[in-house]
């Protein structure tokens, strides 16, 4: 057991970033198993629950995957990855739970990239999926290699400096 | 200002629960801002941020998009709903936002739950959306008149207590 890190809930949605750079550090299993718990706790329509999680360690398989995505390095580097399947293709379900997969992870200080596979037929066959299934996207994940945890608790300073468009430029008012 | 609750992100999304009954106590404006920012800091594909945040809390407007879903209560009721609403069909980027915003609506003690408008066509007109847009979900949000915050601290309470498939079902490893 390595101890559950705590990060408040607006604090990460505020300042977790996508790390693509990984440290050779193992992310211990009761670890991996929270951000897996996370997966599972997501609600979904119906709450049909369409996901399934491929848990991939091996480095040959990581290496395999990381030749179906875009930016390959975000694979190889990476300690793990979770490749979210879904049973169904409910996209909007599948955002939900990769979303609390990442902020799980980032709150426990671990980085992650949603890579897609842009082989996907590819990609399939590595992970052994039935024809039916989607591979929604295949989250690496590992201890940042770069100094991205948020230097401040503060929120608001983070929302400050993401490269996101203004909220006025966002939202509608219906009063 | 009314200030900010704080809670552990795990926490959160383990015992963040659908909430369809709500008290009648507004949402103040900075807590509405916060949710608004965490739905404009969530990642997507390529940045592209192809969501719109219609904030409804004109009473007349949230009894009509009441009847273009499933469970007209959820919005006759709500204090408040923010439509999500998509320039571009990316379901995988707007659930992420969903998630974003509901988590962070939990962690400052108000419910929400996410509605489909079943008559999609209806719910557009209301919002006066344009044609290419897409209405995504339409969030209604409030404090909720139901005893569903965690009634612990221990995020594992929550998750043993969730009506989910066990992990064993959901989850594959490639070791």
């Amino acid at each position: 057991m390595s101890g559950r890190r705590k990060m408040d809930t607006f604090l990460a949605i505020a300042s977790i970033r996508v790390v693509r750079k990984y440290t050779g550090d193992p992310i211990p299993d009761d670890v991996l198993r929270r951000l897996l718990e996370a997966g599972r706790a997501t609600g979904s329509a119906q709450n049909r629950q369409s996901w399934r999680f491929y848990v991939v360690r091996q480095r040959e398989v990581l290496d395999q995957l990381a030749e179906t995505i875009s930016s390959p390095e975000n694979l190889h580097g990476a300690q793990l990855a979770i490749a979210l399947v879904m049973t169904a293709p409910r996209a909007f379900d599948a955002g939900r739970a990769a979303q609390n997969i990442m902020l799980a992870a980032w709150a426990e200080g671990i980085g992650s990239c949603p890579n897609r596979a842009r082989k996907h037929d590819d990609a399939k066959r590595i992970l052994d999926l039935e024809d039916d299934y989607e591979l929604s996207t295949i989250i690496s994940l590992g201890y940042p290699d770069e100094p991205l945890r948020p230097k401040s608790r503060d929120p608001e300073e983070s929302l400050r400096r993401i490269d996101r468009k203004p909220l006025d430029e966002l939202t509608h008012w219906i009063d």
